[in-house]
């Protein structure tokens, strides 16, 4: 894994709201698949696989949601 | 992915009930797979495919479950 | 996704005893996918496929696994 | 699901010790299929191929580990 | 599932680091495989298959981390 | 599985920052596909393949996803 992947924008886990939450998640399952496979060219082509998969599209979902849960829990549920 | 897409309706994990709880559990599933493939046409073909296919509806059932876990949880699983 | 389904019986996760919190799990897997695929012939004709699928059964279980941490969560594991 | 099935032994997720908390984990796991596919000549045609499936048997891991997380929660990991 | 197998070794999820920890997630998930499938020779078998398999070896390391998530909550993540 | 593997780096779930943690859970995932497939050549050939393959990439990312969960949790999610 290259050292200069960022594997969390801004190095926190805490968001202003549940939607920023939820952009967080899914940069985060998206930066982990491009520190395991760092060919942006590989990427782009396995892009356009799992975007037309119905199944692959649902393991994504599968994966942001367990990454937002502990966003989540991070922030509290962003109770007030 | 759209800035324009609403990936938490209400931007708000808090709800009135479990059953609120569980639609927008099912709603925050469909929306990530809206935000990876954001052309109409396409998902709905793709709807096609996992709405007659029985492993992926139990998959779909995995992840509404794992949203509605830290639904719950946000709203203390509405205990009174 | 019908209005008229009910996604959680009794809208409530409260229930008397581990034993109806497990129904209430299997019951809200299935209503998942009763939601996603609401014709009654065609989940007819997925339940044959899925109740004589093993991998597919190993996978409902693990669904409602998830569904059941939830509801126990909700009833503090039924401790008195 | 027959009403007579019983999905957790005991009606109760309290144990004596990590080791008994396994067991119905595993238990569990097996009723929740029981409950989906009650015919015992179906179940043990399936239990043959799982049984030799390197995936299928990961598989059941994955779903005991999660009842097991459940169980252990219950019993506040049997600390004294 | 033979009474004589040992699920969880020293019967305690209690461990003195969290090195041992994963030690006790690696094994807890073999000894489900071994309770499911007690054949020593079927699984030597489906052990080189899973050793060679990108996908299995993943799947493992999934039920490795839920296993061990229920390990560390025990041992409340080995703070001081 | 050899003794020598360093299954977690430091023997601690204690990191800085997320940023730290996340590379954590990246190392301790691996580790555990280390663990079961000790070959260094084998490892680097079945690397090839999942690194190419959009669904073994987003299953790599839903177990790292699990591992960063305990890590978080462990550290408090990083709050000061």
């Amino acid at each position: 894994m290259s050292n200069t992947i960022d594997l969390i924008p801004g190095n926190t886990l805490i968001t202003d709201s549940p939607l920023e939450g939820r952009i967080l998640a899914i940069k985060m399952a998206r930066l982990i698949i491009k520190a395991t496979q760092p060919d942006d060219q590989i990427r782009d082509k396995l892009r356009d696989i799992y975007a037309r998969d119905a199944g692959m599209l649902i393991s994504i979902g599968h994966t942001v949601a367990i990454e937002f849960a502990t966003i989540a829990a991070a922030n509290n549920y962003w109770k007030k």
